[in-house]
């Protein structure tokens, strides 16, 4: 399999946790965010958004979006499970990953802030906006689980709601979002940090890094 | 069941396709997003991110954010099954809506609106914003689908991406888009609003619509 992403990218950050728990190892293709390559026409050839990460498969079928990829990735290869296999646990994962993946990251991507520098914020505005998009969609999720008591988000091992969390907070740091308001977030994320598939898919470790 | 929503909310109306074309009744719990309904207390106790929608079983157990609720559905009530059985083609109907849910609709939501307009821009340009993230999810949309052959995004029957696809589009309607630039996607719209489980969970078909 072939993964195209970018070494900042949290959605790529994303799926390369959910490769590393399954044990799959990839050939990752890097395309260069800041530079444009994510729009050069034979990438938009496979991903029409111009966005990374792209899944290709070794029968070269191409799959978009992280969150498509990384539920391809638990139905195609079960174990160990990202998702729980209780239906209402299910949703409950889901929920969580989707506060961060659809309401929290893409208000913060590189796409939305350069349209916002277009429209005349500064950069202070900018960074401004990024922090909110982290801090509302974080604040979130502290409350999405401050029921739970168990060492990652849902249950003791590492699943879909982890593998968003650990990138997020990363970009929310980026944006100088005080991480402390977020103390059961942090605990999971050190929880997590500490297994090499979320320390060997950081954005430091990988080869396009800067 | 109980569905908290808002008749313009196009993440509610993708939940009420849904139950529809599950054959499943709802108690309908409205929430004026203008009048910022969603940020009472009670509600923010059940959904810590003040959106609609939020789903409540008979047992009171509280499902939040719209995919998430769908994917339970269909878990819970498997027939008619809103993604085929395949994990390829799963990946697919998934990424398509994710396009929609993760990368279109939460950049043009109320709460994005209002936060441009509190930085200072001004309706026009609030206008182009919303209706540039439209066209911009539409439009990879249209590729997505450039391949399928079927009445439906993907295939005979009506799914995931289609109870995506025709909120979406209402959204670009009201932005001013010219979605006359998407003729499979406007193809599928039609089939799809001909269709009971679509037309009665139109917007306007809403108790609490104005």
């Amino acid at each position: 399999m072939k993964l195209h992403g970018y070494f900042r990218s949290s959605a790529s950050y994303r799926v390369r946790i959910a490769l590393n728990l399954k044990g799959l190892r990839v050939e990752h293709l890097a395309h260069h965010l800041r530079r444009g390559e994510q729009r050069d026409p034979s990438y938009l050839a496979i991903n029409p958004q111009g966005l990374v990460p792209t899944l290709q498969d070794d029968s070269g079928a191409i799959i978009t979006q992280s969150l498509a990829i990384i539920e391809w990735l638990d139905e195609t290869h079960p174990e160990p499970p990202l998702l729980p296999p209780d239906a209402l646990r299910r949703a409950k994962v889901r929920a969580f990953a989707e506060v961060l993946a659809c309401d929290t990251h893409p208000v913060q991507n590189l796409k939305i802030l350069a349209r916002l520098r277009e429209l005349g914020l500064k950069e202070d505005q900018v960074t401004a906006w990024a922090g909110w998009a982290n801090r509302e969609g974080l604040a979130a999720c502290e409350k999405l689980i401050a029921g739970e008591q168990a060492r990652f988000c849902f249950g003791d091992a590492p699943g879909l709601a982890d593998l968003c969390l650990v990138p997020q907070l990363a970009n929310a740091r980026r944006f100088g979002v005080d991480v402390n308001a977020f103390p059961r977030l942090l605990k999971v994320e050190a929880v997590a940090k500490a297994l090499p598939a979320f320390a060997d898919a950081a954005p430091d470790k990988q080869p396009d890094a800067e």
